[in-house]
C-alpha cells in the first residue's frame, strides 16, 4: 500500500498484490493460478480449438504451481503428449479427460453426488460429470440408462435417488428423465441436454428447451454436453455445510 | 361414360360425376359434401381467418346438406350468429366449438378414446379433442391435470390407461406427459403440444419438440394446440374393427 | 406380498415383482426384458452413438432372453460383429436395420401396412419402417417414388391406397406428399419428414413443418428419418381388432 | 452535358437529366415519379408504419405528376383522408388497397393472371395480387378455396389452370397447393405464403418452407403474405409478348 | 397390504395408501397436498391460463389442508378474489405474487440468498424468486440495478458477494452479470433471463444463451422470467447443511 | 373407355390412358416420360442420396424413351458411369451436370436470360441454371462477380441488363445484388440465394431473407443453391409468346 | 489510503474513492453520475419497462447532478411528468426522446454525422440516432427515404455521402442499404436494422443479418431499432481528431 | 465527354472513365483496381468457394497494378501456390493470411487498434484483424485470453485499454468480453463473436447475440469469425485525424 501511495506503484496494481491474485502469461494464454483458492476449482484446460502443443505448455506451467490438472475434451494424442511430461497423467477414454492430482489431498464432502443418463449413448458426457465433481472432492455414484422408456427401472432405484444430496441428469433425444427426477426428489437436479439424437433433437436443442420448460422445480441447466460445468456445480452445492462452509 | 365419350363432358367432369364427389361453390369457399362420407369426418369450419357472415352462410349451406357441422375456434359472438339459424347449435365454451348434430345418429366405436392432460391450462385444447371425437362417434374419457410433477397422480389411473384403445396427451411447457404415457401403455399415443408456457417454451415449440424426440415407440404428434386434428386421428384409428372396418 | 409385510422387502422392489418386470443390468444398459409384453415391441438397439462392443453384449443378453432383436441405425461392421455370434442376423442395406428373428412367430394382423415414399432418397427410411412393421406382424407393401410433381402417378394407384389400414408416408423436400396423401384416404397416415433436401430443407425442418401443419385430418407427425418409430406406431393401429384386442 | 464539361453541373447530376429521373423532396419521402416508365409499375404507398398525414401528402403530389395512385395495407381511416383529397379513389375492403386510376387507360396484355388459394383466409392477400395485376394492365381471373384436402375441386379445374398464363398460388399453414398446382402446369407458378394458421405454422414459415422446397419446377416465391409482390410479377411476366415487348 | 393380497384392493392403490400420497381432484385440477413434505415446496399455482374461478377454488381446498399458499403470475383482480376468502393473503405488486402463510412458522436456513439484477426492468422477476425463498425459510438479501455498463458498482459490493451462500442473477438483454458474477465468487449460481430487451433479444433468448454458454463455472440456467423456480432452486441449495439434511 | 364402362379397366387406369401419361415403375423410381410434354422441360435426375447404380439404370430408359437427359448434383464418378452407356454425354464440371441431348432440336426461343453472380464463388450454382435453361431452348448470356462491393461494375452493364427478357441474381452472403438489379430493370428478375458465406450467413439462410425481403418489386426466390429451379423458370418465361404460345 | 492501511476501509471502497467513482442507490437504480465523465456519455434512462415514477425520480437526481439527460423509448405521458419537474425537457416526437440539456454547452465535434433511411418508417430510429449524437456534441445531417429500390436518388447524393466523417444506414426489409452505402464510401459505416417489414423480415432479423453479412468492408451493425447505439458510437468515432483526443 | 456527346461512347462509360474506376475481367472475377483509392483498402482475396488457381489468377494480375495483396482464409496449398509466383509472399499460419506489400509505404496512423480475445481459441480471428489493420497502415497491440472468468486479468491491463484509440474484443462461447470492455472505455470498440463453442453456441449465434445486446453504449458488431471486417473498420476509424483526412 505504501508503494501505492508513493505512486511507485498503480492502484490496481496494488490491488492486485493484496488480493494476492498471481497469473502468469504465457502469450497465447493467461493462467491464472489463484483460481483454485478463489473459486473452488482450477484452471480447466478445454482443448478443443488449442494445438496439442499449447495444451501442453499450460500443463507444464500448472505443475509447477501445485496445483490439480484437469483437461476435457482431449484427444488420446493430447494425453500421449502429457502423459510424455507427467507419467501420473490418467486418461478417462469415454470422458476424454485426463487429470493429473496434485500431492495434497482436498478434503472429502460429506454427501454424495447422483448421476444418471437416459441412454447409453449419454454415458460421455456422464463421465466428464463425475471425473470432475470428484477431482474436487465430492463422493459420486451413478445410474446409467433409466430412460422413461422403462419408467420401473428408474422407480426400483427410488431409495437411491434420495439418498444423494445433488443429482445430476444427462438426457439427450426429449430429455424428459431430468423433469421425471425433478418430480421425485426434493435435492437440487442439475439438467444436462446432450447432443444425442437424431431430426429434429437439433443437436441437443429439444433436450435443452424441454429440460428449460420442466414443471419440476429445482431443475437448473447447464450447456448441452457440459458435463465439466454440471460436476463443478454439483461440488459447489455438495461442499455446503462441509467443514468451515 | 356416354357423354364422356361423345365429347358432351369433359374427361375431368365425367369422372367427377362417376366419382360422386359433390360440392357446392360460394364465392369465398368451396364446400366438399361428399367428404363426410370419402373421409369419415364432415367438413369442418375453422372460424380464425373468416368473418361471421362467412361462417354462417357455411354453416347454413351445411344444414342443407344434412351433414354434422362442427365449427372450431368459434367465440361466443359467432355462436349466437349461428343459434339464430338453428336453435339446435351447442357450444363448448372452454372447447370454442359449435356442434349441429344430424338427424341420423353414427355408428358407435366399441373402444373408447381417452384424453389427458399435465395442466389445468391444457383443457381447452383437450376438450377440442374430446368434442370432435366424440361428434365423430367415439366414447371418450378425460384424465386432467396429471402431469409428471406429481407422477403418483399418473401411476394411480394407470388401470384407465390400460383400458383406452387410443390415447391423446396433450401438454404445453415441456411436453413430457407423452413419453411417460408412452412408456406405459402399448396403445397409440397421439400427442398435442399446447402452446401453454412461458420463455423458452416459445409459444409450444419446447412441447412440440419434446414429442418428436420421444424414446418411446408408438407416440405421434400433431400441431402445437390442434385439438381437432388430434380428435379426428384418434376417432380414425379407435373405428378400425368396428362393424365393417 | 409377505416379505413386504415383515420388511425384509422394500415395497418398491415388491411391487416390482408382482408386476413381473425383469430388467438386467450391463452397466451401461439396463435391459428390459419384459417391454416386449409390456409394450408389444421388443427392446430395440439404436445402434448410433454406441461402440460396437455395446451393440454386440446388448445382442448376446436379448438372445438368452429369446426376444426378436431388432437393431437400427447399424453399419456393416456393427452386423458383422453381430452376425460372429448368431448367423441367423440379417441385414437390410437400406434400411441399416439388423433382425434376429426369436423361435416362436408372432400373430400376424389382418389388415395391412402401406408405405409410400415421394422420391428415391427416401427409401432408406421408409426401409426402416418396413423391417419394424414386418418383425411386430404386419403384412406391408410400398409404393415408392410417386411425390406429387408427377401426381398421375399416385392417382393411378388410388384402389391400392383404399385397401390400406394404415399408411406411411416418407417425404423430404417439401413434404407435400402427406397432405395429398391424407385428402384421399380416411385412415390413419403417419407422416415422416426425411432429411432428404437441399438448400431451405434445413435438415427436414421443411418438411417437417408441411406434415404438422397439414389441412388435412388424420395426419400425424414422427421425428425426422424415424423410420422406426412410424413402423411401430402403424403396427399398434394396425393390430387393433387382431384377434383379442 | 455542356454544363457538365463546363463544370456548372455535376456529373452525377448531369447523368440523372439526361436519363430523365425526376424525383421529388418531401422530407420524410423522397417520391420516384419516373419509376412508372422505369419499372413498370407506379411508386407505391405501403401503408403500415406510416402516419396518416404521410400518406395523404404522397398521394397529393403523385396525382399532380399524372400516375397511377396504389396505396397497400390502408386501413378504411387512412382512405377516408385520402377520399377527401380524390373522390375516385377506390377501397377494396378485403386487399386493404386504395386505387386511383390515372387518366391514360394502360395497354391491355394478351394473356390473364389465374390467382387461386387454398383457404378462404388466404383472400386477403389473394385480392392484393389482384388488384395490383389489373391496375397495371392484366387480366386476372381467380379460385379460391381449393386445397389439397379436396383435391377434386381442384382437379375439376384443370382446363382453367391451363388457361392462364402465369398462375399465384396463394396458401398458408402447410402450404402444400403451390406444389400441387406446380405439378399440374407447365407455367410460372408464383407461389405466396401467408401468415394464416396456427401452432407451427409460425406466422407463415411453414408455408414459405414448404414452397421454397417445391419438388414441382418452375415454382418461385415471394415474402409472406406479399400479394402486391406477386400481382407485380405476374404482371411482368405476362405483358411478355404483348405489344413491343 | 392384505386387502392388496386378497384382491380388495389393486397393487398400484395399495401402494399409493402405503406412500401415502394424499392428493384431491377437482375434475379441472389434482391437487397433490404431499408435495410439501416430498419437495419440500407447497403446490403453486400458476395462474397464466387459469380462470379466476379456479384459482379460488383451488386457494380454498389447499388452506384446507394447512399449507403455504402461493400463486405466481397474479393479476390484481385475482388477488382481490383470493383476499375475499382469506384476508390474510399478500399481495407483491411488482412479483405479481399472492402469498397464504399457514401457521406453523418453517424452519429458517442459516445462509442466505443474494439476489442480483443488472437493470431497473429485470426487479419484477427477482422479486418473485425473493418471494419464494423466504416463503420456503430462506433469508434473503438483494443488490439491484448492478449491471457491467457501470462494473464498479458491482465491484464495491464484492464483499456482499462473497457473503451469500446461493446468488442468483436476473438479467435480460446480453444477460452479462451472470458471467461476471460467476468468476467472482466460489458459490452456486442460479442466473435468470428475462424478457427484457428489444431487437435482437428475441424475448430473451440472447440472454438465455449468454447464460447457457457462460465461462464461469458453477452457473446455472433456469427458464426466461422463472423467477419461482430460481426462487425454489436457491432454498434447495441454501438448506443443505441446515438442521437434519 | 368401353372397357371402362364394361369394368374391364378401373375408371382411373382409363383416364390415364386417355390423358396418355406413359410412367414406368423401376420399383425404386417411378420414370414419367410423359412429362416433357406436360411440363416443358424432362424427367431431371437429381443425383444426390441416389445410388451410382440407380441413376444409370434411369439413365438407360430415359434414352430409351428419346428424351433429353438432365442429371444434377452429379459428381465425377456418376458421370464416368454414365458416359460408359452413352459417349455423347457432357459434363459440366462447375455445374456439376450431365446432359444428353436428344436428336430432335428443340425450339429456340426469342428473347435471352442473363444470370449475374455477386461472387466467383457463386458461379457453380449459376452454371446449373444456364446449363438448364439451354439444355430447354433458351438463349444465355452471364455476368459474373459483380457484387455491389464494386457497384460501378454492374452500372456499366446497364444496357446488358436491359436486353435481358429474364435475369437470374445468384447471390450468397448478403444476398444484395437481387435488390440493386431489381431495382434498375422492370423484366423479371429470379433470385437464387447460395449457401456461400460463413458466420451468419447460416448456409444460405441470410441471402434467402435478403431476397425474400426486396424492397424491389418483381423479384420471385428459389430454394437455396437452385440452379436448377431458376433455369427452368427462367426458360418458362422467356418462352412466352415464342410460337405458339 | 490511509484509512485503506488502518484497516478502517475496505480496500474495495477505497480504490473506489481514489478512482472518485460517486454513484448512488435509489434502491430500485444504481445512478452513475460518473459515467458522463469514463464513457463520454452521460447515463441514459431507457423507458421501456420501467415505470413512470422511477423515471421521474431518476430524472430529479440526475438534474441535481448537472449532467445532460437523456430519456429514449418515453412515451408522451412519461414526457409530461417529467416537463412538470423541468419546464425546459424538449420531446422529440417521433424518436420519443426527452432531452434535458446541462448548463455547460460541450466540446462541438469538427466532422459531421450522416444519417440515412431506405424508407420513411425508418426515420423513428434514425431520429433517435440523430437526437443522441447532436445531445453528445456531434454534427448532424439526414437524408431519408432513399432505398435501394430507386437507386438514382442515393447515387444523386454521392457527395453529400463523401462529405462524412461517419455515416449510420438505418434500414428495415432487406436492409440492402447499408451494403451498398458501405461499397461508396471510405468512412466507417453504421448499420441499424430496423424492425420494419413484414412476412419473413421477422421483426428485423432479415436486415440484421443481411448487414451482418455485407461484402462491402467497413460496415458495423448495432442492435435492432438501437438508433441511440448508433447515435452514441457515431460520436465516439467522429470525436476523433476533435481537441484533446 | 466529348465522345459522350458524339455518342461514340454511352453516357455510362463515359461516365466511368471519368471517374476513372478502371477494373479488369477475367471471366470468372471482376477486379476493381481502383477501390484501393475508393474505399482505403485493397481488394481482398477471399478463398473460400475459390479454386487455387483463380487465387493465383488473380493474385498475378494485383501484382500487375502494383496494389497490396491480401488474402484471407487461405490454406498453406494456395500459399504454396502463390509464393511461387511470388517470393515475398508472407503467410500467418494462425490468421491463415498471404500478404504481398507493394513497394510504397503506407502511410501510418498515430492512434493504434488493440485487439483482445476472451480465450486462446479466439486468436485465429484475432489475428487476420490485426494483419488487416497493419496492412492497412494501423499501429496495433494486442490482448490475448483475458476472459471474465479471471476478470482481474483485465483489470490490471486497464491503462492498455484506455491508451487504444479503437479496440477489437474478440470472443466466443458467451462473448461476455465486449460488453464489459465497452463499460471500461469510452473508445469505439468493435466486437467479433467466434464460433468457438459447444452446445448452445451454435456456431458463434450466442456471442453474436450477446454482443448485439450489450448494454454498454458504442460497441458495434462484425459477421461471426470475420476478423477481416473488424480489421478494416478498426483502421477506418483510426485513421480519422490522421494528415488530410
Amino acid at each position: 500500500m505504501e508503494e501505492v501511495r508513493k505512486g511507485r506503484l498503480s492502484v490496481a496494481r496494488g490491488l492486485e498484490r493484496l488480493r494476492g491474485f498471481p497469473y502468469e502469461e504465457l502469450g497465447f494464454a493467461t493462467l491464472d493460478h489463484h483460481r483454485s483458492i478463489r473459486q473452488g476449482i482450477p484452471e480447466v484446460i478445454y482443448c478443443e480449438g488449442k494445438q496439442q502443443d499449447q495444451v501442453v505448455q499450460i500443463v507444464r506451467r500448472m505443475r509447477t504451481s501445485g496445483v490439480d490438472v484437469l483437461a476435457t475434451r482431449a484427444n488420446p494424442q493430447i494425453y500421449e503428449a502429457v502423459r510424455r511430461i507427467d507419467p501420473r497423467a490418467e486418461y478417462n477414454e469415454l470422458a476424454r479427460t485426463i487429470v493429473i492430482k496434485a500431492i495434497t489431498p482436498r478434503l472429502k464432502t460429506k454427501g454424495h453426488v447422483l448421476i444418471l443418463t437416459a441412454g447409453t449413448s449419454d454415458i460421455a458426457v456422464a463421465e466428464e460429470a463425475r471425473v470432475t465433481a470428484q477431482l474436487l472432492g465430492s463422493h459420486t455414484s451413478t445410474l446409467y440408462d433409466v430412460g422413461v422408456a422403462g419408467l420401473h427401472r428408474l422407480m426400483d432405484k427410488k431409495s437411491l435417488l434420495e439418498k444423494a444430496r445433488v443429482l445430476i441428469v444427462v438426457a439427450g433425444m426429449d430429455g424428459v428423465l431430468a423433469s421425471v427426477v425433478g418430480g421425485l426428489v426434493d435435492r437440487p437436479v442439475i439438467a444436462v441436454p446432450t447432443s444425442q439424437g437424431y431430426g429434429a433433437s437439433f443437436g441437443g436443442l429439444a433436450a435443452l428447451l424441454t429440460m428449460l420448460n420442466s414443471c419440476a422445480a429445482g431443475v437448473a441447466v447447464v450447456n448441452i454436453d457440459n458435463g465439466f460445468g454440471a460436476g463443478c456445480l454439483a461440488h459447489r452445492i455438495n461442499i455446503i455445510g462441509t467443514g468451515e462452509i
